[in-house]
């Protein structure tokens, strides 16, 4: 692409960098940008100075914070009894736009996958230990994607809890609302039906 | 979406305003930015900044600039005297993409749409006219899309300068290189009948 204007040229690179944005996109991005009121692009700009300057990881959780911790876990309205194990911040995202959830979180920062050469060491799986014997934890929740990976870290930390009195579950995995089961793969129904559910308790939580 | 921090919440919000752009989208690309380095961020930012409050348009043909004029315009190895009318600055990168063309441009800023409110005097059809008389331009090439709005401009355009001794040409319409002529619509294909080609001349364009 010729551009006439380093600058523009500059703009254009800089967010085409981002995942998903091509040469093109960047430049529709800048030219909208360009027509834009001064005040707004000057919002944008400053947002993004100020999110990666300012922001911080809750100490507890690992959950993008204002402060030393996160909102959620500042809740005293939560269980803080209750840990959710997740994979990401994108996972307390989507989860917390359910909700339904009222406990806390704990975010790995990945799952254990020996072939991208991640073990449980590069995982906050030491701290989700010592916060559930400092915090005297309840019950365990793990909502990570349910892959190899994912379940491989799933049996790791179970293992390490293996002495220790705490409730552990999952979420469910099944034939997702809406979607039909001649499109669901083999792994999913077959797991699906290995923990079918009595009709009452189907009909009880609709 | 529940986002537990504020700046977090007001970066997803100012990228979420971008064309193209949905908050989903925009939580991605902001925690893309949490992952990157403080001066590829900050690279980001400013180039936004700078592009907004430095860049400037050229007061000859309306092009972006970093000065008062042009890159293109201030090429003194570009024809001066043949001016390519355009609808937009994408125009221009599109045509300078070809490497084809070595004239300079004139960015009307828009096309005449009634419908849309748009007449010739939001155009910058007056400044084209003064630059044709004083540049003493040879040759004007319309190249505007090939809708009603796009003729109706050329054909505005061009009875002002009736009496005028300039040439007037349009970029050539027909069938795209690589498309189907079943696929072509009545209209394309009418035109590129109506305006074929000597056969000599279409193998020494290729």
């Amino acid at each position: 692409m010729q551009l006439s204007s380093q600058l523009l040229e500059k703009a254009v690179s800089a967010f085409a960098k981002l995942p998903g944005i091509g040469k093109k996109t960047a430049l529709r991005l800048v030219l909208h940008l360009l027509k834009q009121a001064p005040e707004e692009v000057a919002q944008l700009s400053e947002a993004i100075t100020r999110l990666r300057s300012e922001i911080q990881f809750c100490t507890r959780c690992g959950n993008i914070a204002d402060g030393p911790q996160c909102s959620i876990c500042l809740n005293t309205g939560r269980k803080q009894q209750l840990i959710c194990v997740v994979e990401s911040i994108r996972d307390v995202i989507a989860i917390e736009s359910t909700h339904q959830y009222n406990g806390v979180y704990h975010i790995l920062g990945g799952i254990i996958s020996p072939l991208d050469g991640i073990g449980p060491d590069q995982l906050t799986i030491d701290a989700l230990l010592a916060r559930i014997h400092t915090e005297k934890t309840e019950e365990l929740i793990f909502a990570l994607n349910p892959t190899i990976q994912g379940d491989t870290t799933i049996y790791y930390i179970q293992k390490k809890l293996q002495d220790h009195p705490i409730r552990v579950t999952t979420i469910a995995r099944g034939v997702a609302f809406g979607g039909e089961l001649e499109y669901a793969d083999e792994m999913t129904l077959a797991r699906s039906l290995q923990n079918r559910l009595p009709i009452d308790r189907y009909v009880n939580s609709r």
